[in-house]
């Protein structure tokens, strides 16, 4: 049986560009790159990086890529077109966009009328020579060119005639994408797909009108929506069912005001439910994964509820709808969570934790069996703790350490006796000048150590001092550093008494390693994952990573 | 001018039924009391109360309100038809149901002939049966019955025959609302629309085809969709453009997995954009104090990016484009937002000109004057704080403390001599059992105090200390407390001695503000949001708000 070939849809993630506008989300360089990196596994075609001629930072971000390219994935860099009076060549502000050195440009113009009139302020016959001087320049430049027409949806209600002028501009020019914008996020679902409709009719019609001169075929349409009337991705897939072939969207659906359209609903919406091609299926297991790295990476909390990556997704309740579900998952399932790397979870009873605690300990090398009393009391404390607050997702070597110490397997490298951390701060002092106090007291071998250092912070002064007094019978503590420090408030409404959870993530060069802390004393979550972390450091370099059994 | 009248749509909550599924969720007999009265003060006509069968707290619910009627919204009760293989008369299931004493109750039928075979294991037949008994028997107790088709979508798909018989039962039985639930949230929005239209095609031609006996016309269609594809809210207005009259959902969206249709959005949506009427408009306008008032009542953080209600639904960051959209709100917004009760928010960032810098002034009574050199230091301290790690767009109090102080118009209420905090974890102890100590040495009106106080953490211990000195000179402070605390480590690479940010909301019961605090310590980060937290706060107490002015 010869099955159709799935239509194939470029995704396009601008979590770097749009994304990033959401208030209060601000990405480092590193941030930047790391999610570059992420986006560049899972397959995604497109990866918007900034708008160089705007922000310093993504200037960077751009010359790093050049540095150390993606795999796969096009990086573009995003700009307006030129100012008006001026001509693309000689508009400051494009300059940056070359210096990116990115195949792939986005040039974002104006449809709208009032916007060029109100906005701009300038008559409407200069934006198009805007549009057309911006990606003819660039052309030139040997870019390829993905053009936006900002406020498409509004623009082309206000007056229809001048946004297809605009977009007819466009493609004379040069460009190889259209993709139409509801930027301000306020179209409807039917409208949309009325418009693209029309959109595609008048621009054949033209093109049928204007004869002879155009045997290129006309460039693609893509969308980009935005979430203020909560249907983004319902607008996307609107204009995908009449043909757009590119959809924008951010990780998360991140992006200002309400969001962008998310494109971890909006994937799965199209590929398992509309047969789209949009990543490579066994990419597509990726997903929920990445949502979650992002959301760490960018220090937001996930949402538990979002479709199909969320923690709740596919949580079922207790009782007969379990049975039920367990027995015919398509009764109360709409997709197998599997298919985005997502688990089924049962919210009363212990069955999602069993399997959860299987495939975890597999993946470290150990095969535990379900029979094993040993097992049940890992599993046990394991769910403790995470009630406790612990999160064994992001911290495996916590995990490790706790399976290692529940199979007797754990020797921890010295003994902790009690430590204590002081902070001063001066009358008229310089509150930096303040310097945190800490000492440790600990036995190792037998021997007690007595060590004090002085930090920036008390969790520095801490870590200083720690290592101080290990150096000495491990001295490949010092090639350890951290890479990452992490914190975050659990429960916010308990103020300054609430519970806190440190993650840290070491390196000795070649090897990274995360571990965890929590407690309502933000120093002894912070001591818990710096201690956790050094110990597993040292056990990689003593030991040739001798398997776990489960014998004791 | 005559105006069309605009079509009526009947708005049915299930917050306090379905919402309350959320997981996390848990609503105390008072919470569920002071919902439904902000409900009715909103105008919805139904609400679900609850599940009296199931439920014991839902008993006592429709007991209260029995008591303490709603001044216009119907109160109804929700159950399942009666189990195989009983009668409605003796199925005890039902009697609670009745006791509950609502006009209208819901009644949910199995629809998926799946879910008769495999879920209720029963025969097809029986299941017709459980309907028209179930209903029947109500009709005679005088109740008025919606009838909740259960996993409509799905087993129309999978056996339209059958789902037809369902809803035919239902309609001879006496259902006076026929609700069409996509209860496993999977289903699109054309396929919405198609089955929809097929519905009322296929019940018109079976009731012409069973011709004389039927006079009335077909009873209503209602709709109830779930977020599994992010689509509850598209789904809905899909069904309603097929002629569907009720639409069910929950405020903010709650409900187990990925929620419910989002009323919030869609009421909005169906009234402002779409010309139908679903609530009298001056009620229109108090819905984003009702959904920020639920999220209080069950203890859940606003989702600021909430389309229409969140925070951030009308915020503007960025130069040219905060010019434009005060002189012209519709090249920016989709809607005005006083007519959902929110506002306009000019965000603060470092990519903000000088323009956002008057229009927050501006929304602080401010009014500055770009000449004036006080100004542009205002903007360049800004800058350089945002630089350093400060963010002002999260921390509007601490924003406006700043433009004070720039001004010569702040006043301290205390001088800072120095603070200490020490913490000393002890061997063999317990971790939670050490506390913190924390000394602050203040000046208040030329008069000295020294305090002292214990606490969980370090920063509560600063906290408490803080409060204890001041609370004497300044009683208000007691009314204060935090119900948020935030932590971002600024450059998490740099490790332990990375620069901390730290923002704190504060509240005096009635009024949020928040504050924020830098440094590479922890604990001197918290402590400056902490102190500018009190400070804020006993500004708001004191003056009434009298309009800062930049005559100094």
């Amino acid at each position: 049986m010869t099955s159709q070939p799935s239509p194939q849809l470029w995704i396009y993630d601008t979590t770097l560009r749009d994304g990033a506008q959401r208030e209060g989300l601000s990405l480092s360089l590193e941030d930047k790159l790391r999610i570059a990196r992420q986006l560049d596994q899972l397959g995604v075609p497109f990866i918007e990086g900034g708008w160089p001629g705007a922000n310093p930072k993504d200037v960077q971000f751009f010359w790093q890529i050049k540095e150390a390219p993606l795999a796969q994935a096009e990086v573009v860099a995003f700009c307006f077109t030129r100012r008006p009076g001026r001509t693309a060549a000689t508009d400051p502000m494009l300059q940056p966009l070359l210096a990116a050195g990115t195949h792939w440009v986005t040039i974002v113009g104006k449809s709208w009328d009032l916007h060029v009139t109100e906005g701009l302020k300038t008559t409407l016959a200069e934006n198009l020579a805007m549009i057309q001087d911006t990606i003819a320049y660039l052309r030139s430049q040997e870019r390829r060119v993905i053009y936006d027409a900002e406020h498409w949806f509004d623009g082309y209600k206000h007056n229809p005639d001048y946004a297809i002028e605009t977009l007819e501009t466009a493609i004379a020019a040069g460009a190889e994408w259209l993709v139409l914008c509801d930027t301000n996020g306020g179209t409807l679902p039917h409208e949309i797909s009325q418009i693209v409709r029309e959109v595609k009719q008048r621009l054949r019609e033209r093109r049928v009108a204007q004869n002879a001169d155009f045997h290129a075929p006309l460039p693609p349409l893509g969308i980009h929506t935005h979430n203020d009337t909560e249907m983004a991705v319902a607008n996307a897939i609107a204009a995908v069912m009449e043909g757009a072939q590119m959809v924008q969207g951010t990780i998360n659906g991140y992006g200002e005001r309400c969001g962008n359209a998310n494109l971890c609903s909006l994937i799965p919406n199209l590929q398992l439910k509309l047969g789209y091609s949009c990543l490579p299926p066994e990419k597509l297991t990726t997903l929920t994964q990445l949502s979650r790295y992002v959301s760490e990476v960018v220090n937001l909390a996930p949402d538990d509820h979002a479709p199909y990556v969320g923690l709740s997704a596919f949580a079922h309740k207790g009782g007969l709808h379990v049975s039920a579900v367990e027995r015919n998952p398509i009764t109360y399932e709409h997709i197998q969570p599997e298919l985005v790397g997502n688990n089924r979870r049962i919210v009363i009873s212990d069955q999602a934790g069993l399997s959860n605690i299987l495939a975890k300990a597999r993946s470290l090398g150990i095969e535990l069996d379900p029979q094993d009393p040993t097992y049940r009391q890992i599993l046990q404390h394991l769910k403790n703790l995470e009630h406790e607050g612990y999160q064994f997702e992001a911290a495996e070597a916590s995990f490790e350490l706790l399976m290692r110490e529940a199979l007797g397997q754990r020797q921890p490298p010295f003994e902790l006796k009690s430590w204590q951390v002081h902070y001063h701060m001066m009358p008229d002092t310089d509150p930096s000048q303040s310097l945190s106090l800490a000492t440790v007291k600990l036995a190792v071998d037998g021997q007690d150590i007595l060590e004090a250092a002085e930090g920036n912070g008390p969790v520095s002064a801490l870590d200083t001092a720690l290592r101080k007094a290990l150096v000495n019978f491990y001295p490949e503590i010092e090639s350890f550093y951290l890479t990452d420090y992490k914190v975050r408030i659990l429960d916010g409404g308990s103020g300054t008494s609430a519970k806190t959870r440190v993650l840290i993530e070491s390196s000795n060069g070649y090897q990274r390693w995360t571990t965890v802390g929590v407690s309502t004393n933000i120093l002894q979550a912070s001591y818990q994952a710096v201690v956790e972390g050094l110990e597993y450091g040292l056990l990689l370099q003593h030991q040739a990573k001798v398997p776990l059994t489960t014998s004791t």
